[in-house]
C-alpha cells in the first residue's frame, strides 16, 4: 500500500501520474481540509475535490481545480443577487458541494461523504480526509486575520503574512483509517504541495506526525520548491512568514523528523550536502510536472524510491 | 392599492396582465407559502419564486415556471451522485434557492429574503409570503402521506387523495404587512389559482379569512375552473378530495364568506343564479389566458370590477 499526504494542485499533478502507475487498491490519499470552507452555506472541500476530480479523470488541467467543461451559470447569478462571487464554482462542481452539504448535516462524517462521492464519480482510490473535525489555516496579514481561501483566491496572495496558525487542530482526531494506513502502509510520499498550509496542517493533527516517525514505511518526500521559489503558488511567501528559509532546504527541515528521501530539482543540486545533514537522502532530478508524460515519469521515480 | 392572492403558474398568468396595467407601487401580492420544500438541503419556495420571476420579467412562459433560457447542469450532476432530481431545478434559479437558504439561516425571515431577492432582480411590486411560518400542504393517498411537490410533481397528480392538510398552520401568524394590506386595499383580487392548494393555505393562516369577511375593499376572485377541469393542473381533483363540487360553483362555495364578485367562463354561464344565491355577483368572460394580450384583457377586465 502507498499512502500520499497532499493539498491540492501540486499534489494531485503527482497523483495523476500515480494513479497511472499504480493498482487503484494499492493507493490511499490523506488530503488537507484545512482550506476547507463554507460559501453561499455550502461546504466547499477544494483539496478534496481537486483530488478526487483527479482520480476520477474530471479535473480541469488547464485551471488545476474544478471540473473540466464546466459552467458558471449559477456563480453568475448569485452575484446579480448580490453574493460574494470570488471564489469559482462551476455548475458540476456545485452538485458536489450541495451533496456534501446534505450529508453532513444528515450526520454523515466528512470521511463517509468523500468516500460516497468519489465512488459514485468512479474513483477506486481511498481519498481519506485528514479529519473529520473542523479545522481551518489562519493567516495573520498587517491589518486583519484571513482564512487560506481569502487570501489565497480573494487577495491573489499579495497580502504580507505575519503568522500561520491551524485553528481547531489541537481538538482534531485524524480521521478513521489515516493512522491504520500510515502504520501498514509500505511507503509514504508526500506530495510537493505547500508546505505550511496543504502539508503542515495534516502533520499538526495529533497523532499524524508521531505516526509518520514511527512508520516502517520508507518516506519520500518531493520538494514543491525550486531556488527560492514554489513552483506554483505562495508556498515560499508562508514559509518565510513561518521563519523558514525558503528553499528546498527548508523543506527538508520542516519535514526531517520523519523523512528518509527527499526529491528536489536539479537546480537544488547544491543543497545536497545540507539536506544529508539533516540525514535525509537527496535525488536530484527534474521535479516540474507540465504533462501527463512528466507525471507519469516523476511518479515512477518517486515509486522506483518508495521501494528501495 | 391592489392586494393579489395567489399560488404559482396560473396566478403569475393574471399577475403578468396586472402588472402591465398597475403602477407597481400599488400593487401588493400575497402569496402561497405552503408548497414550500427542502431539496438538497435548499429552502424553495415555488410560488414566491413564480411570482418574483414573472415580475422581474424572468419567467420561463413556455414552462410557467424557473428562467427562461435557464440550464439544468448542477441538476443533471447532482443526478449522476445519486440525488432525486424529479424536482427541476436550473442553474440560475438554483442561486435564488441558495441565497434564500443562506439568509434564512443567517436569520432573516422569508419576508425579509422575498423582498431583498425581488429587489435585486428589479422587482418593483411588493411580494409578501402569507406567513413567514413553516406550513406544508400534506396529502394523503391512498397508500402514503406526501408532500404538493411530491404529489404534483413526482407523481404527476396521479394518486387519488383522500385528504389535504395544512400541517402547521394553526400555529402560523401572517407576515408582516399582510393584514395591513388586506385591511387597507381598495380591491383585492382572488387569482385563479388552486382553492386547495394555493388559495386554500392563506386563508388558513390564522387571520387572513377574517381580514377578507371584515376588509372594506371590493373582492374580486377570477374561477380556475372551467365545466368540471382546472384550466391547468389538479384542482378539481383536489376539490373533490375535499368534498366540494369541482366546477366554478364549488369554487364560489370556498369564497362565499368574503368574495364579492366571482369571474367565471362563458361556459359556466348557467351556474350564475346558483352562485348569485350565495350573494356573489358574477361575471362571465372568457378566462384563458394562454398568451400576453389575453392576461392583459383579463386583468383589465378584473380590475374594471374592483373599481365598482
Amino acid at each position: 500500500m502507498i499512502v500520499v499526504l497532499t493539498g491540492g494542485t501540486g499534489g494531485a499533478k503527482l497523483i495523476e501520474g500515480l494513479a497511472v502507475e499504480i493498482d487503484p487498491a494499492e493507493l490511499t490519499v490523506i488530503c488537507n481540509t484545512a482550506d476547507d470552507c463554507v460559501l453561499h452555506g455550502l461546504h466547499i472541500s477544494p483539496d478534496i475535490d481537486t483530488i478526487t476530480y483527479t482520480l476520477a479523470g474530471l479535473i480541469d488541467d488547464a485551471r488545476g481545480w474544478g471540473i473540466k467543461g464546466d459552467t458558471f451559470t449559477t456563480l453568475e447569478q448569485l452575484g446579480r443577487l448580490g453574493a460574494d462571487a470570488w471564489f469559482k464554482l462551476g455548475d458540476k462542481d456545485l452538485a458536489t458541494h450541495l451533496m456534501r452539504t446534505r450529508l453532513l448535516s444528515d450526520g454523515l462524517t466528512l470521511s463517509q461523504v468523500t468516500s460516497q462521492i468519489g465512488r459514485t464519480l468512479g474513483v477506486n482510490e481511498a481519498i481519506l480526509p485528514m479529519t473529520d473535525a473542523r479545522v481551518e489555516t489562519r493567516l495573520n496579514t498587517a491589518n486583519k486575520e484571513v482564512s487560506f481561501q481569502e487570501y489565497f483566491v480573494k487577495e491573489h496572495w499579495q497580502p504580507e503574512v505575519t503568522r500561520v496558525f491551524y485553528a481547531g487542530v489541537e481538538e482534531s482526531n485524524p480521521a478513521p483509517g489515516v493512522l491504520d494506513a500510515l502504520g501498514s502502509a509500505s511507503a509514504i510520499i508526500i506530495c510537493p504541495s505547500n508546505p505550511v498550509t496543504s502539508i503542515g496542517p495534516i502533520l499538526a493533527v495529533p497523532g499524524i506526525r508521531d505516526a509518520l516517525k514511527k512508520t516502517s514505511a520508507i518516506v519520500v518526500g518531493v520538494s514543491p520548491i525550486i531556488g527560492a521559489s514554489a513552483i506554483t503558488g505562495p508556498a515560499h511567501k508562508l514559509m518565510s512568514a513561518n521563519g523558514w528559509e525558503a528553499s528546498a532546504l527548508g523543506v527538508a527541515r520542516a519535514y526531517a523528523d520523519f523523512l528518509d528521501v527527499f526529491v528536489i530539482a536539479h537546480e537544488d543540486q547544491s543543497l545536497r550536502a545540507q539536506i544529508a545533514d539533516l540525514n535525509v537522502k537527496t535525488v536530484a532530478t527534474n521535479i516540474r510536472m507540465d504533462d501527463l508524460v512528466s507525471k507519469r515519469r516523476l511518479a515512477r521515480e518517486v515509486l522506483a524510491l518508495a521501494k528501495k
